[in-house]
C-alpha cells in the first residue's frame, strides 16, 4: 500500500480528482493520508475534511528547508515516508527545496497545465494562448529541485482553438489533468513507473 | 492562383509530398514554380526535375540579404512575388535574412519536428528524446526573423514510445510534416488564414 500525502495552496481540484478516484477505487493500493496547505483558508482543505481526509495547514514564515522540515515532519506523522510514501502537488504554489527533494527522491509529483518543456511556471495556459500554439495539453513529472521541469511520467494533449480564452482553455485541460494525474498514481503505486536519467518508462503489467 | 516556390538544402522530402500533392490534385489553385537549393547536390534538386519543376541552385559566398536577394530574383523569375507568391522552406538549413522575411511577410512558410516551442533548431527530435516528452510532433509556422519562433498555422501531435530512436520517431514525424504542410499549404491557398499578432486563425469555408 502507498500512503498518500498531497499539498495543496487553493481549490485543490486535483486534489478532489484524486480523492475520489481512491474512494471510487479507480486508484488502487493507495491511502489518502494527509492533505497540507501552505494556505489557512484554502478551500480544498473543508472538502478533503469532508471527504475523511486529515488535513493541517503549515502556515509560517519559515522560507526553504526550515519551511519544508515542518512539512516532512506533518508527512511522516502520517506515515507519508520514504518507503511507502507518495507526495502530489495539486497547485502547491511554493517552490519546494532541494532537502525535500532529495529526500523524496522519484515520490513527489505534479501535474502542470501545458506540455513541457513548453510554457513552464505561472499561468500556462494563458502563455499558450499569447503564443499561439494549435496544441496543448499537461504534463505529469516527477519533482526535481528546477521549476516543471522534473522527469515527465505522462503527457496528454488537447487542441486549441480560435475562439480559446484563459478559462475555456484552462477549463479543458483541467478535465485531462484529472485523468491523467490519476493514471500516474495508479502506474506508481502498482511499481511500474522506472526512470532511466530523464526518461520515464512504463513496465507492462 | 499561387505561384509556389520551394527552397530546400537537401533530399527534400516534403518537397517531394507537396508536389506529389499538387500532382495528384491534393492542393488546388497551386503551381509550383521553382525549387531553389542552396547546395549544389541537394538530391531533391533532382526529384524536382523528374517532376516536371524548374530547379536553380544559389550557390556563393555572399552572406545575409546579400546572399537572398539572388534568392528574391530567382523567385521573381518565377512569378513567385509578394502579390500571389508562397515560399515554403523544406529542410532548407539557412537562416533567412530580416529583409527577405519582411519583403515576403506572411508568405513564407517552414515546417518543424516539433511541438514549438518545445525543441527550436536543429536535431528536435533528439532534443525530445533526450528531454523525455511524452509527446512530440510537427508545427507548420509562418517564418518570422527568430528560429522557429513565427506565429503557428497548424500543430501535429504523436506519442514518443519507450522504445523509440531518433530514427523511429524522426519517422513517424515526418510522415505528420507532410499531411501537415498539404492540409496548410492548401488553406493558404485558399486565402483561409487570417494572423491576428501571433494567432493565426482558419476562416470557415
Amino acid at each position: 500500500m502507498i500512503n498518500l500525502g498531497i499539498l495543496i495552496s487553493g481549490r485543490g481540484s486535483n486534489m478532489e480528482a484524486i480523492l475520489r478516484a481512491i474512494e471510487m477505487s479507480k486508484i488502487k493500493d493507495v491511502v489518502p493520508r494527509v492533505v497540507i496547505s501552505n494556505k489557512p483558508n484554502a478551500p480544498g482543505l473543508q472538502k478533503a475534511a469532508k471527504m475523511g481526509v486529515s488535513t493541517k495547514v503549515v502556515y509560517n514564515s519559515a522560507r526553504g528547508w526550515e519551511y519544508d522540515k515542518e512539512i516532512v515532519s506533518v508527512l511522516r506523522d502520517h506515515l507519508v515516508n520514504q518507503q511507502n510514501g507518495l507526495i502530489c502537488l495539486a497547485g502547491y504554489m511554493r517552490i519546494i527545496s532541494p532537502e525535500f527533494i532529495n529526500l523524496f527522491k522519484g515520490r513527489i509529483l505534479n501535474v502542470h497545465p501545458s506540455l513541457l518543456p513548453a510554457f513552464p511556471g505561472l499561468h500556462a495556459q494563458k502563455q499558450a494562448l499569447e503564443y499561439g500554439v494549435k496544441v496543448s495539453g499537461c504534463t505529469v513529472h516527477f519533482v526535481d529541485v528546477g521549476v516543471d521541469t522534473g522527469p515527465i511520467v505522462a503527457q496528454r494533449t488537447i487542441e486549441v482553438e480560435d475562439h480559446d480564452t484563459e478559462e475555456t482553455l484552462s477549463n479543458r485541460i483541467l478535465m485531462q489533468e484529472h485523468e491523467l494525474y490519476i493514471e500516474c498514481i495508479n502506474r506508481f503505486a502498482q511499481g511500474r513507473l522506472s526512470t532511466l536519467g530523464r526518461r520515464v518508462c512504463i513496465k507492462s503489467c
